[in-house]
C-alpha cells in the first residue's frame, strides 16, 4: 500500500461529480476518464467516487489469477465471447504489478485480448500505477465501482498472483478462479503466495498438453489436504480448459455461474460483502493514519525533543500528538 | 500493556496537584499517595504527574534484573547500605509481576529488604498491580519520576527479568544489572527473554559457591560474541558478590559510579534519555489509540453495516471512524 499523498486535480478539469450522469448511462469516454482520476489519486475525485460507490452493487466480480505464462489473458478473452449473451455487457480490469521505478507494465499480451475485446464490445482496462488512497487494491476496486455503477456485469479482475496487494484484489471477488498451468512445480510461487487457498474455482489451463492430467491430480490431492468448511458447502471444481482447442470454456462460464448462484442462495454473498467492507475500510484508515504521521513527523520529533527537555511529559506529549495528526 | 480505562478519583480525595509542594520537599506520606495515585491511574493525578516529570531528570536510575531466586532482594539490601553516603537519599521500586487474576505479589521475601531500608531510610515501595495509562512500564517510570522530583537518587528499579513489560522498565534506566545465579543453566529463561545482552553490569551472586567461576566463564564468553558496539566503549564488566560474606558489593557500586560517569562524558546519556522519552510517548500514544478504539467498537460495527448497505463509500467510513475516535 503507498503512503503517496492524495494529488491535487490539474486546473481547467471538469469536475468528476459532473460525469456521473454519463457514467451511470454506461458512456466509455467518462468511465474511462473517472477510473484514470481515481488511478491518479486526486482529491476532488473522493465525492464522485462515493456516489458512485452507493449506486454499485449489482455486478459480479470475477477474479482471476495465476502466475505470469498460465495462460490468464487467452482465458480473458475466452470468457469475454462466453458471457456475450444480449444484454450482458463484460468488463475487464488487468492489474499489472508496476515497477517501483518506471512505474510501466510487466506483461506483453495486452493486444491480443483487445482485439477480442473489442469485437464484443467489453470495457477493457489495465491499471498498471500504483495505487494512492488506501493502495492498489483500494484503487482497484474503486475502478469496480465505476464499471458496477455504469452497470457493466460480470466484472473481470485479472491479476498475477503474486504479492500481498494483489491477494487482496482478488479476495474482493465475488467468484476465484485461480489458474496453474501443467507442470505444478512452476506454481509453487502461487501456492506460497496463499493465493492456491483462496480459489472457488481451479482451472489448468493447456489442456491439450498431456501433463495437465498430473496437474489436475495434484491440485484435487491438495483439496483433500485443505479443509474446505469456510465455503459453506460450496465444492472448488478443478476443470481444464484448452485456449488452442477451445474446450471447457462453457464448462468454466457455467461454474462461474453456478458459484454466483451458490452465493446467492447460501447466504454467503452477505458473508463476503461485509467482509470486504470491512477490510476496505480498515485499509483505508491504515492509509489515512500513516499519511497523518508521515507529514507530522518533522512536529513529532519537535515534541520528542521537548520532552527530551522537560518542558512536556509524556502523556501530554502523546495526546498532543494525536490531535495534532487528526487536524490533517 | 493493559488497556484499562483511567479511573476517576474518588470523592473527598485532597487533589493531586496540591501534594506537589510536599513532595518536592521529600516527604514520604505524599510521595507514596502520589504513587498509588499513579499505580491507580487516577485520571485526575495527570496534571500532578505532568508537573512532577517536569521537575525530574537528575537522578541515577539502576534497573536490577534476575530470574527469581537470583538473589535480587538480598543484592538491593546491599546496595541502599552502600549508597549510605551523607545526603544520598536512596529509593527502590520493586515491580512484582502481578497475576491477572488475583493482582498479588509472587515475590515473597520484601521483609528482609524493609528492614534494611528502614535502617538506612531508603524510600522502599513495592508495585504489584498492573499499569494503567501507557502500561506497566509508564507507571513504574511515573512512580520514577516522582521519586526523582522528591530528590532521591539513586533510585533502584529491581524487575524479575521476565516478560516484555519489565524488559521495558528495565531499559528505561541509566544503568541496567543483570544478576545471573551460578549454574547458567537457570538463567536460558533470561537469555531468551533477551535480557542478558541488556546489561550494563553482569553480577554473579552467590560468589561462594564453588559454580560461580563457570558462570562468570560463560557470561564472559557471552559478550565476546555479541558485538557491544552500541554500547560507545564501555566494556561491560562481569562481577560477582555474595550475601553471605559481603564479598563484592563495594566493586558493584563503583563500577555503578563509573558507569554513571562514563554516561555522561561520553555523550551516551543524552542518547538514552532521548530513547527512553521517545518509547515513552510512543507507548502512550499506542496505548490512548487503543483505548479509543475499544470503547468506539460499536460505532465501528455500526459503520460497517452502513458501508455494506452502501449508504456510505469506505473512505469516507474511513474518515468518519477516524475522527470519532479523536473525539473520545
Amino acid at each position: 500500500m503507498s503512503a503517496a499523498p492524495i494529488r491535487a486535480n490539474p486546473i481547467g478539469y471538469r469536475p468528476s461529480v459532473e460525469l456521473i450522469p454519463k457514467i451511470i448511462e454506461g458512456a466509455w469516454p467518462e468511465i474511462a476518464r473517472m477510473i484514470s482520476r481515481a488511478e491518479a489519486g486526486y482529491e476532488e475525485a473522493i465525492p464522485a467516487l462515493s456516489e458512485l460507490y452507493k449506486r454499485a452493487g449489482k455486478a459480479h466480480v470475477i477474479g482471476i489469477t495465476g502466475v505470469p505464462g498460465a495462460g490468464k489473458s487467452a482465458l480473458v478473452s475466452g470468457l469475454i465471447k462466453s458471457f456475450s449473451a444480449p444484454g450482458c455487457r463484460v468488463a475487464v480490469i488487468a492489474v499489472d504489478p508496476s515497477s517501483p521505478f518506471s512505474g510501466g507494465s510487466i506483461l506483453g499480451d495486452r493486444l491480443r485480448m483487445s482485439d477480442s475485446a473489442h469485437a464484443n464490445r467489453a470495457f477493457v482496462r489495465s491499471m498498471a500505477t500504483r495505487g494512492h488512497l488506501g493502495g492498489l487494491a483500494s484503487t482497484t476496486l474503486q475502478a469496480v465501482d465505476i464499471l458496477d455503477a455504469a452497470g457493466f456485469s460480470p466484472i473481470i479482475v485479472e491479476t498475477v498472483g503474486v504479492g500481498q496487494d494483489e491477494v487482496e484484489i482478488v479476495t474482493a471477488a465475488h467468484t476465484v478462479v485461480v489458474l496453474s498451468a501443467p507442470g505444478l512445480g512452476d506454481d509453487i510461487q502461487a501456492i506460497k503466495a496463499g493465493v492456491m487457498e483462496i480459489a472457488d474455482i481451479h482451472v489448468v489451463s493447456k489442456a491439450d498438453k498431456p501433463e495437465a492430467a498430473a496437474t489436475v491430480a495434484a491440485i484435487k490431492g491438495m483439496l483433500v489436504l485443505g479443509s474446505d468448511v469456510n465455503k459453506s458447502f460450496w465444492t472448488t471444481p478443478v476443470l481444464t480448459t484448452s485456449s488452442k482447442t477451445g474446450e471447457g470454456l462453457a464448462g468454466l462460464t457455467s461454474a462461474i455461474n453456478e458459484h454466483w448462484s451458490h452465493l446467492k442462495a447460501s447466504g454467503e454473498f452477505e458473508i463476503r460483502e461485509r467482509h470486504i467492507c470491512r477490510k476496505r475500510v480498515l485499509a483505508t484508515m491504515d492509509f489515512l493514519v500513516r499519511r497523518r504521521f508521515d507529514e507530522g513527523a518533522q512536529e513529532m520529533a519537535q515534541t520528542f525533543e521537548r520532552v527530551v527537555s522537560r518542558e512536556l511529559d509524556p502523556v501530554s506529549a502523546a495526546v498532543a500528538l494525536l490531535d495534532l495528526n487528526n487536524e490533517h
